[in-house]
């Protein structure tokens, strides 16, 4: 009861001048908002695992035997990763989570429980706060996972969230990114590029799109499941967060190999209402697909499909360290143009 | 070395106005930031426990035997927790950790490993950022923690960092918030107050305070140590990060009880070239001192001082919900008047 009334803090820390802000719409006080928080996470996490959920010091929850923690955190910052004025706030916090969830999936985990970490001006309102929270929340009771704990804060202009998702692995079974050898096969789950198309859209026109011609953009859905059967195949994998070309850079900088891809087979996500095929650029750079990008060794055997979720050959590693793209009877060098913070 | 040269985002995010900003200190393009995050951060982990660390999707670590796992999120906010003006950036990523670590203390938990989620408007400097890291990694250095991984983005406007702490604990034996009874006496570490005598010096003069002055303020260290020593000792706990009366009222809560406090045995912070006794009201309500709060029950030997560190008793818990300051013949209700965000 007492929490209800917006109270003093009396040994201010080095605050915001409160004042710059239109206090039409204050937030919940912090603990009536944790509290609300806490009510909606009272989920039943699918390990069972987490003893000690919001409301103490740290989250209390055990590894199952013979497994390893996986860690991972990701930032949705205003401006940067999302707009208001663009997406829905559910689809703002569903994909919020869907960068942490993602993250365990190409290492072949199961996620356990996440953490959200959400710094909201004085001017949002509940009501997207609210939104935000049942976008993200959906998304995890789809997944098994607890909301275990996080942080609350005020945020001085822009809302600022860090998603933090914990998982585990079966010792010594987690997918690296490290373990890609010259002659494995590259291969790529779903399709490319939906995203980026979305915001092509955006960008150019201006108007929001229709959720249901996007999907790869106002509703991904991690590959956890396919993640998990890709254990013992899969040589190397990460997800395509930053853009195809970025991310197979990373992986074959972490394997110190090279690759070869076949731009015909690239596979193309479909957008619009026409369900058109995306330009072969933003599958090649398109960022925020969270598809999972792996390799297997030649003789593997790999399905064309897993938990439903095409899966696409699309090149080789080679030795040599550059990345090529082959295609029209030339081979150029596919230099990463996905994204990449603190460029221009 | 293609990473040196700053790239351009073909399929950009929405995005910042980039022209908003003076560009004279660009940090470091993002790859080149987490390669030299990731040589810094090549300590030892004391527990050996983190097997793959930066470069890879996620975190990959142990829990010893018969542990259980300790996760914590923390904000640190330009304009809210810190300002640039006022500390220096070494101390700002100093306390940015010794908010994690005062977590996993006040649990009786070890750290193991870190994460760190640094958002960087483009006008911040390499050297902000070195200065930064400089202070986490010497404290995290100081407890045996591994930098593991995190995030780095691109902010707008303001930096915000989110640090996530790791720890360990043998099974059952985390101290919770919700353990005290009715008949506990009631304990604090250290002395209280100095952070919060230091932002009232600042904001009082506008001068910076000599860091020797207030050494709450400009390098607390968080109380792992006794934390550990506190297991079997200690019912309940709680760091003291938000404010004494606002700590002890969390305590109270999740254990459904109440307290008496004696005024008079509050331990107050000497700070200042005279090293003054901080004001009762600083003690009582002031935040970021990373003590520890607990409770033991009546007949537990609780030592003066632990791991060099001295330890009061300053009251009882109570059957009744309230908490009761006594003091100078009178009783009244201590009411939480430490912080709480989105309030005024």
């Amino acid at each position: 009861m007492a929490q209800a009334q917006p109270r003093v803090g009396r040994w201010p820390r080095p605050a915001a001048n409160r004042l710059l802000y239109i206090e039409v719409a204050l937030p919940l006080p912090e603990k009536e908002l944790i509290s609300k928080l806490r009510h909606q996470s009272a989920g039943k996490p699918r390990l069972g695992s987490v003893r000690i959920g919001i409301g103490d010091d740290c989250a209390v929850l055990r590894i199952p035997a013979g497994h390893e923690a996986l860690v991972t955190t990701d930032f949705s910052l205003e401006g940067i990763h999302f707009r208001r004025d663009w997406d829905a706030p559910e689809v703002i916090g569903h994909r919020c989570l869907t960068r942490g969830l993602s993250d365990i999936a190409a290492m072949g985990g199961e996620p356990i429980a996440a953490w959200l970490s959400l710094a909201l001006p004085l001017s949002v309102s509940q009501k997207w706060v609210d939104g935000f929270m049942r976008g993200l929340l959906r998304l995890a009771r789809r997944f098994g996972v607890q909301l275990a704990g996080g942080d609350t804060a005020e945020a001085l202009r822009d809302i600022a969230a860090d998603i933090v998702v914990l998982g585990s692995v079966p010792q010594g079974k987690a997918v690296l990114r490290s373990g890609a050898r010259p002659g494995d096969r590259i291969y790529v789950t779903g399709a490319l590029g939906g995203s980026a198309a979305a915001i092509a859209s955006l960008l150019h026109s201006g108007a929001l799109a229709r959720p249901a011609d996007y999907p790869q953009h106002f509703r991904p859905l991690p590959r956890v499941e396919v993640g998990k059967r890709l254990r013992g195949i899969a040589s190397a994998m990460i997800d395509v967060s930053d853009g195809m070309s970025t991310d197979l850079a990373h992986l074959c900088e972490e394997s110190r190999v090279g690759a070869e891809i076949n731009a015909e087979s690239i596979p193309r996500a479909r957008v619009g209402r026409t369900r058109r095929e995306v330009l072969r650029e933003a599958a090649l750079h398109g960022g925020d697909d969270y598809e999972l990008l792996f390799t297997a060794a030649k003789g593997k055997r790999v399905p064309f499909q897993m938990a439903g979720i095409p899966v696409t050959e699309i090149g080789e590693i080679t030795r040599k360290g550059k990345i090529m793209l082959m295609g029209d009877g030339l081979a150029r060098e596919l230099k990463p143009l996905g994204w990449e913070h603190f460029t221009r």
